[in-house]
């Protein structure tokens, strides 16, 4: 497994790699990895031939107040895991590497960026296609993986992916969840130990939602206030609870088959997402 | 010569192409072709093996209140024109084709884009690059030509292809004028016959300011002074006069080789654009 920092050096890798007639696969992450992001290094690992991980503490999606300094990172750690999976390259830049000096140029779906995590994070979706499409353009990969968590995030990314004409197929991989059903994220480091204790209900109320479904609720409103309520009652705080069409994010009159269910809410200073369909 | 509508068609034809080692140059332009375009076609003809040009007014790049609807076009009289300069592939698709239902995904070089052009035509630029980006994508060109009495945009057009890692080489060609010095450009057509004769101003106006540079003015607030009341003698509406960095679009204090000297300028409802460097 090759550790690669520079774009110019990653370039020359993958050409040799595609001369070689091989098909490119590529896992983007921010690090600090779990079994979700493994889970989706597995999955690409089987669709291609030379595997390519990113880990980039991408600055680019972060508000200005958000957690960029304090969001964990254990480099020797990751690349452990990476090789016990048999990567092939890990590209791990600095920020000033994919940044150079003066840059200034983003690319936006700028409709659904506003959506969901879009409202309390606005500039979040525009960082994160800016250099996923950035590592497309490097890599050139066969295909992408992401993770089902950040489900928004991979309905945008197969919007840019269209409309902007990219021949890279986007796979997603499905949540993997902690015993207790806690979705795995590296920001559930940050919480104390009541905190990861009540952040459990994320899941239960998902659960609930898909159970009240199939027991005849049709109505998002009964839905958002019941789910809301176990929310509140173990400490969440919520930023938003959605219930949308899973294909367009628009809010759905009333709830149907593969209805998305998703929300974002703080335990403390940490805001923990999670989703299901129905 | 083939003529290609549907971006899966020229998909088809290009990576035919480049299994054949073609190297693949590209013209992009709206039609309506003048020999500013066809000295673009021959540049571009003489640095590849397989050249593409497009013909596409695209919407994305005008305002609600400009000239989209009335811009001339004349498909019939650019292919015998492009047939005659050994062009290989004309790709003129459809607005529809381009911008599918529900397209929300753009790119902006941010800064630049605000500046010059972009300070009376918000959109303009978002426009362009997104197009571009999007023809880069579907055609992979080793080259692509773009002329410089567009030069805000040729500027900007290489700012994305650096900050997005893109690996298509960006050439521009020369500014070719009329016998009396107007800059070509589809939009003289709009012109009167007075208005056509005062348009010569702008290169008469540009001529000046490089005259008196090389007699030693140094204040750009004189040039622009003196440049303005020239253009005001004839009619011209001024839009701006710039002077500037012509690599990062920054007023200069004083002129200095190289500034760039740049210009948009109404005659009646037709906005025309030239410049020079000092």
């Amino acid at each position: 497994m090759r550790l690669v920092k520079r774009i110019a050096q990653l370039r020359k890798t993958i050409i040799s790699a595609k001369r070689r007639g091989k098909k490119i696969g590529l896992v983007p992450t921010m690090g600090y990895l779990h079994e979700g992001h493994l889970s989706l290094v597995r999955l690409a690992r089987r669709k291609c031939d030379f595997l390519v991980v990113s880990i980039f503490v991408n600055p680019a999606q972060f508000g200005a107040k958000e957690d960029l300094k304090k969001y964990p990172r254990d480099l020797s750690r990751d690349l452990k895991l990476l090789k016990k999976e048999k990567v092939d390259l890990v590209f791990n830049p600095l920020a000033r590497e994919m940044y150079r000096d003066g840059h200034q140029t983003y690319v936006e779906v700028v409709d659904w960026s506003k959506l969901m995590c879009g409202a309390s994070r606005p500039i979040h979706f525009r960082g994160v296609t800016t250099v996923v499409l950035k590592l497309f353009n490097t890599i050139e990969p066969d295909l992408a993986v992401f993770g089902s968590k950040d489900y928004q995030q991979a309905v945008i990314i197969k919007k840019m992916v269209k409309d902007l004409d990219l021949r890279v197929k986007i796979v997603t991989g499905k949540i993997v969840r902690e015993k207790d059903g806690l979705a795995m994220s590296s920001r559930n480091k940050y919480l104390s130990k009541v905190q990861r204790k009540n952040a459990v209900v994320l899941y239960n109320s998902l659960k609930w939602s898909r159970r009240a479904y199939i027991e005849g609720l049709r109505d998002p409103k009964l839905a958002v206030n019941k789910m809301a309520s176990m929310i509140k009652e173990k400490q969440g705080k919520i930023d938003y609870i959605a219930l949308v069409d899973k294909n367009t994010l628009e809010p759905v009159k009333k709830l149907r088959k593969g209805t998305l269910v998703a929300l974002a809410v703080f335990f403390g200073k940490t805001r923990l997402i999670d989703n299901t369909t129905l």
